[in-house]
């Protein structure tokens, strides 16, 4: 059994890991650590717990675990590293951003289990990807893994509202989001830098521009991404391309129908699904961007880094619709 | 022309009377008082009437207008009647709660067109009534008008989430609300007092319990009350009573099918139907909680205050989907 | 390892058993029958199946089986069963309305398990309940089991759109569902049938009304029902009734604040919450109507015939968002 | 008084035309034609009128009226001109594809008020735009106008689901379309060929490609366009050079903001924004795709084609929420 602490627990990314972990076979939650609710029971919060866990939210304790998943939020992990003396051998995963860029200097490896799997089974510490950053990257790494790219890339990614975590605002606000569509971050977003340079670890002469749309879509859960260049494969060696790339990754899948979110809801899958149109290959993909977008991949992360199949408790019940 | 002025410009129901009053023929708004947002157009916060018109926040004279609309709030009415002196004949109408009961001690008549139109005619301040108390009025005022009222009244009744206003919180936030639904103040909704007094205006002698559950739905505007009671009458006498009720009175109509809340929503209309099951009669009413809920009542109480026709400026395109 | 036939495996309740049967460590799919779908992967119709199984739609083959579940809608099992010679000692779950009055010619158990375990677990043939009448009994069947029942009850159930099956029709549009409500066969749902007998079951001289107003909700799943009756207990009593009933049913819980939908979808569960408010007491039940509504159920019905924890196979992430 | 009459009442256009119409201060409604409903109330159909009109489904008559609007659907109005002899003199606005392409040969003009405002003033017959096509050109004209078109353009549009129609099918039904999104008909949507021929109208040698992934959102109403392309014009130049296009055009509004959907939604507005990324030109452009994308321009273009303001009848409350 893994025993593992959850730092930060009253999150949306936290309620995430709990929703896996109490159902997980090789997993003791040991705690779940909360400043705000500390001694209160987690199924209080995470509602949809009731019943299925008497878990209490507590302070940590490094000295009964193998591995930390840090749930804090952005820019939170670093202060968290240095304000408290963990123990050498802890393993750790960050939800964060924190320490995504390669060159941190904490040795943390970007935890994208279809890109670097072998790193990851020997690392202390991970950087989970963001949420974007998967859905994107999934639909890219096999070109770039075969020096594929040519010319600029367009991406139009659309995501559910729970990638704004859970802080009421404005645009958080049902009245407003209900029926409702809009963009943000246009060509700007952060989660260029870690696509970037996923994309550059495999072809790294590529240095054409990623034109990267984000919108707020009007849904819970899930992000779908179109993306497509230039490319002189037919469409049959694309798909074989990716075909290959995937074979020996659990979670995805090259679909022969157009995906829709919902296909992946509430699992840790992501679909991706090519089309060929003169000389452009647009790839669709999508996950749930909790999951594989956030939690389902960091318990993938802990399989890989425990030695365990990387399904192991990820074989969830689609949510259907 | 009647000049207006609105306080309290920036929230949901003021908006809602702009995007009503900058087309009524018979209006001029005046001002529109914004404490937070004086200076800023009223496009940058009620972003719908870009292109619609270039009105400014001001701030309020009372020597520019007949009458002013106070849509600051659920108890905040008052403090502004004590805080500011205002012109002797300047007609009010206030959407909030503070004045709603009968004896108020400011004379204000309770702006239930269905109810009071004689009075309202010859008033100067209007108390305007609640989003669910004015559609479970609606359906249940025929029956108290004729004494019918025997036994209990059982009230179930789901309204949009812009009936909770728009500051942000746990119960707004879009990844909560979404595709949920869950009850709220179950017996002991507020609206209750002036349903009850407004049943004893017309049926004095009733005594009996409203059981009244309130809902909140996953859309942002309608309200769906199913009422039912005991009653001694054919399904075809009391669609009789129904329509002599109503037959002066333009906005309500009984429908002979099942009406779903967006048949009236974006209009200020209520859709009545009835059932008769056993010796219950069942009956459903649904209004749009921020027109025939909110500030389209108010333009229509305006109107018949004023002796304008009391459709004028209210003849609105549907939503339809 | 139990081996299972679908027949009808194309619609909904189909599908949502082999999200679930796929992950069940005791279970062992040996055909999934279809006549429209004949010879494609079951992951062509159910499209979130993608990756998860190679399965095919293929005919029946009772020899294989020790059980098959009846999805073929309502009104066909008992053609189905006429037309078919099966194996005398084959199970059989429906998820019809065929077999579920208590005198039918068959000798099936109407498959509650939190009214029904014992006789559940003898029987080889379950009429599984339907989704209305599972979340509306296990609000109501403690007051029944200890003959608290006096007046008459009150039922106001919304229900998601998977409750009205696969076939498109002018309700199930989403033009017209989307941010709409409805009531549909008020006070006349087949399912009072049903509602009805399992109350006499355990309080046989009750004869007074069930009034039951079903909504269609605009979400696509689970059942919110709001119940209240005249009750001489105190809150306190009727929870601790509450508790004492369920206490050896794992599915079912109490809970301390209010519910909503959102917090069972996707798992077998019920959460219930008492409120009382003078005379009456108030339960609020929620389930997912695809899951402890139906299939999830159907689950929980085979694990007690086989001896099997209930819970066996259906310890599910919830979808919380 | 303008005399219309509507020709296949039943569908969605035609609901809207009549929530539009019968509130038209210049407007008579001589007939609604439907084959399917003759005889019964429109409001039986176009449930939302109930109240607002008494009008029946009738049998076309053309000598009653000085324009019909076609709303048949698409493939139909050419068999409807060859089956039917029309006065000679009857203006005719067709909402179908059949005669928008420029040399069709019965001299429909291509009626975007925007584009051809003073072929539509001299016009009998209108060829009323696609949906998809108003909300994009209008993005684009303006550079087209000024011959700045010299790249690619990557367009990515989601519509709401009324832009499908109402007959039910898989992709419209609720359990579906509810919380998802899906790509269809990538790069090859007929709306290029409309959207193609009036970018050529003002720019005659622009011959690179338009790359157009249209995505069915999961609301009612509305539609987003994303547009990018390269532009050696600084983001003020750019906008001073829409601002100058849409100078003499009522609905077309430029913001400082980031626009939504809902900002349009229930208006025949369009709202459009740039802001600029290296050497990229983002144009953001939303319509109400029934209104500016359909029965809202047809009623535009019923007013410049009858000499009245482009605005009469089109002064919409939006919805807001």
């Amino acid at each position: 059994m893994i025993n593992v602490g959850i730092i930060g627990g009253a999150g949306y990314t936290a309620g995430e890991l709990l929703r896996i972990l109490i159902w997980h076979p090789e997993v003791k939650i040991a705690f779940v650590q909360s400043t705000s609710h500390a001694g209160q029971p987690i199924a209080n919060v995470h509602k949809d717990l009731l019943g299925d866990t008497d878990l209490i939210f507590a302070k940590a304790d490094y000295t009964l675990v193998d591995l930390i998943f840090i749930c804090s939020g952005h820019g939170k992990t670093k202060a968290f590293l240095e304000q408290n003396e963990l123990p050498e051998n802890l393993k750790i995963i960050d939800l964060s951003t924190d320490y995504r860029p390669k060159n941190n200097d904490k040795g943390f490896i970007y935890g994208l289990p279809e890109l670097n799997k072998v790193s990851i089974a020997k690392a202390d510490k991970i950087a989970n990807p963001g949420c974007f950053a998967s859905c994107i990257e999934l639909g890219i790494l096999p070109l770039a893994a075969s020096e594929k790219l040519q010319e600029e890339i367009h991406v139009n990614a659309i995501t559910g509202s729970t990638g704004a975590g859970q802080n009421p605002t404005t645009t958080s606000h049902f009245s407003w989001k209900n029926n409702n569509v809009a963009v943000y971050k246009a060509f700007t977003h952060q989660h260029l830098a870690e696509i970037t340079e996923s994309i550059l670890q495999l072809q790294p002469e590529y240095e054409k521009a990623i034109n990267f749309i984000p919108v707020r879509g009007n849904f819970s859960r899930g992000i779908m991404a179109t993306i497509y260049t230039e490319c002189n494969m037919t469409l049959e060696e694309a798909k074989e391309l990716y075909q290959n790339y995937y074979s020996e990754h659990s979670f995805v899948s090259i679909s022969d129908s157009i995906p829709d979110v919902k296909q992946v809801v509430n699992t840790n899958k992501c679909v991706l699904y090519l089309e060929k149109h003169g000389n452009k290959l647009m790839i669709i993909s999508v996950i749930d961007n909790l999951l594989k977008g956030a939690s389902g991949q960091a318990v993938q992360n802990m399989n890989v880094m425990f030695g365990l199949n990387e399904k192991e408790g990820l074989g969830l019940k689609p949510i259907g619709f």
